[in-house]
């Protein structure tokens, strides 16, 4: 970031390739390690040209959360699931990519299974959503009757071929040690290899595939999983940090903020960089309660370990407002640039559009 | 929204034209009426098309809060106040604006006006911002110091032209009773009095701006004040509506989603929208806890009262969790659409990028 002063004027999303690329490796490894398939989600980065550094490592299949995403991401991948319930009203959109690419889709009721049945114009894989816990979507591992009637109408068609079940444990996400992740991890498992078991004589050829953060850079045995399909890994954040999933060294995106006031008597400085550049997302930090994001060092060209007690106490739609230690705040002044880890990249990264690496070139996103 | 089902196949934001028209209308004639200056702020709409409605009530000057929005409404509009403390390292777009329109800043910092002296190019307009209460950015009202130095420091150029005091009672935002409200202007308005008592001999034209929307909606005296600039009113939200700033009738913003699950033993429904649609802004409900929406009843072409104990209680980053009474989830299918006012409509819209009006027809946004 040399002469950043003069190159970034606005709230600017900092991308260090070094660490994404160290974050792509590590998971390829692990997943090559288990022999488990990998297929990463792209709802964080959103980017065509960081997918295709993970075409560099020959992974040949991703994950993302829209057909929006699909449609984006079909000009250079083959083989995509979209990991959302089937939105039926996006049918046009479905036939449109399943002409085009493999694509499965997910499902958790026979209404859907009957609907497809119906309308679908070309073959499609699905997995059977299931709820391992976190209660959002998905049907329970427990409701085989509902299960069994999804793949009994799925079979009598020739255009829904079934891929396996999926989960998504989001109750990782409220884990604060690598013992919970872990725990949460082995009563997922324990759920699917039911599953498996109960299935596997009359679908051979099926998959078991799970999807979480958290639990993808925690637990080290997959032996029982077919397929991972991590996301967030791929930058980190605050969130993850705080989960236990990566260290600060492992985030890979930073916001760059320049400061508009400075008000030595409250220990704060304003900045340009509201809930529309780094979104509302916010955490609950044992030590300062409510927060959107904390401060790093700035390290040559690119970004060091955290500044204590510094940290995004507020946001308004364009302004934030950092708590700065009292012994720090003159050393600031009006047009210095704050380089800030996000709560959630994948929100912050939505809003920002693009991304902008630490020797100044932009990478697009969809 | 006659084949609504037909034509919305994502997450949708719908614009009430009549109601919107109305707020602006109301807002329009209470400026008149008080004889105080109508400088609106876009910030919330950020769309030409939809300032034009206020062209057609002569309104000839607004308020921004970045100069991005100031760029993008001086093809249509050649006065326009930038709300936000002078971000110096934008120094090219400010010296542009002030080539070709009447652009007004806002000054908290001797540093800022001391950058402005040296770089600016043409002639701008300028505010002190006046912390009234907030704390969020702005001086003072008792730093007397601070605000003579400034003007000090601006009367010796010719390019910087002292416009009055402004400020925004953000701390109205925390009140839920009119009395409160009321209580809040009072207080603002009595450190502006001083302020305007102060410097009005050395500076007759200067005039006191204030600008947040619970204020301007629920006070009915400015007598005091010379100019208002509201934003939000112009769609209004469940959070100003939990302010007592609107009513449910006045909002004319709501969330159109598609229903792609249901869980009838947890009564819930699962819709695509999630917070990369409506934001991760949340309220505090007195009776649900923290929720990010409120589903109102489909009535002929428009939305109407709200549905008794249906809320939004949860967003990820695509879908959202909405909670249903028992009585009434079996009264809902996959592929029905929600529609759901959101808390925040200025970071909605923002995520949104467009409006669809009630009759289908599409309005941009920057």
């Amino acid at each position: 970031m040399k002469n950043t002063k003069y190159m970034i004027t606005k709230p600017t999303l900092l991308l260090d390739e070094e660490k994404c690329g160290k974050n792509i490796k590590a998971m390829f490894l692990k997943a090559q390690q288990n022999r488990v398939s990998f297929r990463p989600h792209f709802k964080t980065h959103q980017s065509l040209e960081i997918g295709r550094w993970f075409k560099g490592l020959a992974v040949d299949k991703i994950t993302v959360s829209s057909l929006k995403m699909a449609q984006y991401f079909s000009e250079e991948w083959n083989d995509i699931t979209v990991a959302f319930p089937v939105n039926i009203l996006e049918i046009a959109t479905i036939n449109q990519l399943a002409e085009k690419i493999h694509l499965n889709l997910l499902i958790e009721s026979t209404n859907t299974i009957d609907f497809l049945k119906k309308n679908l114009k070309h073959k499609v894989g699905f997995f059977i959503k299931i709820d391992v816990g976190y209660h959002r979507a998905g049907i329970l591992p427990t409701d085989i009757d509902m299960i069994s009637n999804i793949l009994a109408q799925a079979g009598e068609g020739d255009k829904l071929i079934f891929k396996g079940f999926l989960t998504h444990a989001g109750h990782a996400y409220t884990c604060r040690m690598p013992e919970e992740i872990i725990d949460v991890h082995k009563k997922s498992e324990e759920q699917l290899i039911i599953l498996k078991e109960r299935y596997k004589a009359k679908y051979p050829d099926f998959i078991l595939s799970i999807g979480d953060t958290p639990t993808c850079s925690v637990v080290e045995d997959f032996s029982s999983i077919d397929e991972i399909r991590p996301g967030n890994f791929v930058f980190y954040d605050l969130s993850q940090y705080q989960i236990g999933s990566c260290t600060i060294d492992q985030i890979a995106v930073a916001m760059a903020c320049p400061i508009v006031a400075i008000h030595e008597t409250r220990n704060e400085i304003v900045i340009y960089g509201g809930g529309v550049h780094f979104s509302k997302e916010r955490l609950e930090d044992e030590k300062y309660g409510t927060i959107y994001g904390k401060v790093v060092e700035k390290k040559g060209n690119i970004w060091g370990n955290l500044i204590p007690d510094m940290y995004l106490k507020s946001l308004s739609q364009e302004h934030g407002i950092v708590a700065v230690p009292k012994s720090k705040v003159s050393e600031y002044e009006i047009g210095d640039l704050l380089l800030i880890l996000p709560v959630h990249s994948c929100m912050t990264g939505n809003l920002m559009k693009e991304y902008v690496t630490i020797d100044g070139r932009m990478i697009e996103r969809i």
